[in-house]
């Protein structure tokens, strides 16, 4: 881990959530604005839930502090608090960034999507003219299924236990996009497919698997939002049968590249 | 300037002001703090003089938050904001460190007495039994007389161009103490003694000398508050002189390495 170096002059950036000790984002995005000459540092903010609003006005109040990372329990009550939405972060319902922008005030932003498919690109994974095949419905997957849409796939199947929630999903992103990329569908791969899990199947070591595996072929990458643990056994299982893999800690490492772009771009 | 690890487990420190940039806190304590193995990061909080209640709030909000430095324009409001205040910050009416402790209330210490007096030991001076001058008597002359009070300077003259302010401080210091240590006089040295400069005449070139130094000579020691320049024209003419000398920068030092040491303390 790469030491940072704080003086007067330098900004901060804040994590917050309850608890915070598990945040990683610190440690994954300093060397970054170390990398890039930037006088930031990212430091954890414990914030208690009760308290959300009462630390928001203090930090709103002190100018050197550039915004903030949003973790547990605060992703769903941060939009109601910011001054401003992007309009991915309003489509989605949900922060995970919020932004000093230039005039002051505070502007929610959602990198979930964008920080899986840089993680993909990073790693030449192909997404142009592919077709995907999504399991799960929940806030990633409405995030992955706009960043998908952008990044140039071609067909996305929204696969999810409940059909209703996918239903709702695939509807939500073609009437945002006007295309008709997305639909509901059965957890079924199909030759060549970008299988993505969306769900937090395989957390667990206990947890089922998110699909029948015996599916999975050469050709397909199979790829996960998890990043803990790394490899997950649907990853194994993956990669067992042929097909490529792509570890949710991409996820992360492109999130995080493209947070710290995003925080420094405002420092005019 | 050695670099600071932060994740998520890092507990901060603050130095709250405004302006802050001139802040030099963060990279004097930085390195105190990891040279202890202590997980604590000290970051600049850029805090405007209307808003300091509110940041206030938000701070103690954050469990995570274990105190913060004070400096510019806060130094006379913090002590109302404090729940509580060290005997010697209230006695001082000035507060340049609050501390998390561990009932989680915030209380108010002062520092600059006791980090003049432990740079003057680090540097070997030798305090008890002897005799000293202190031109000045404003807040850091206040809490310096206190120290040397507490650290065996046998007697102490303030002298001061108010003479009823200097007047004002041995009063204060020998009630307090239930001593008379302290008396108002004038501004010349005797032989032997260790020699303060606590006005800030020094910190600008065109300043006048505090006192005739054509009176001082081998054997006393002057020593100065002001650490920026680090050699003031006091110093030099003294040096000149044959007396021994005594930075400003030791003072910082000293204090810095004081604050460390009572962070760490309430950590538990």
């Amino acid at each position: 881990m790469v030491g940072v170096r704080v003086d007067g002059t330098t900004r901060l950036m804040g994590i917050i959530g309850d608890p915070i000790s598990q945040a990683r984002t610190p440690q994954a995005i300093n060397p970054i604005f170390a990398g890039k000459g930037a006088d930031i540092v990212c430091v954890p903010l414990h914030v208690p839930a009760d308290d959300l609003a009462t630390v928001w006005a203090g930090l709103k109040a002190m100018p050197n502090l550039i915004g903030f990372g949003v973790t547990l329990p605060h992703k769903q009550i941060v939009p109601q608090l910011c001054d401003s939405l992007d309009p991915l972060a309003a489509r989605i319902g949900a922060v995970n960034v919020v932004r000093r922008e230039p005039d002051g005030r505070f502007r929610g932003y959602q990198f979930d999507g964008q920080g899986f498919v840089r993680g993909l690109i990073a790693q030449g994974v192909v997404l142009q003219g592919r077709d995907a095949l999504m399991i799960g419905a929940g806030g990633a997957a409405v995030a992955i299924a706009f960043a998908l849409q952008q990044a140039g796939i071609a067909r996305l199947v929204v696969a999810n236990r409940t059909f209703d929630k996918a239903e709702a999903l695939a509807r939500a992103v073609n009437e945002a996009t006007g295309t008709s990329f997305a639909t509901a569908g059965a957890p079924t791969p199909e030759s060549g497919q970008l299988v993505v899990n969306a769900t937090s199947l395989g957390l667990n070591d206990s947890d089922p698997l998110p699909l029948d595996v015996s599916m999975l072929q050469a050709g397909m990458t199979v790829a996960e939002v998890i990043a803990k643990p790394e490899i997950t056994a649907l990853l194994r299982a993956a990669e067992q049968r042929g097909a490529a893999i792509h570890s949710g800690i991409h996820m992360i490492t492109g999130q995080v590249s493209l947070i710290a772009d995003h925080m420094i771009a405002a420092l005019g």
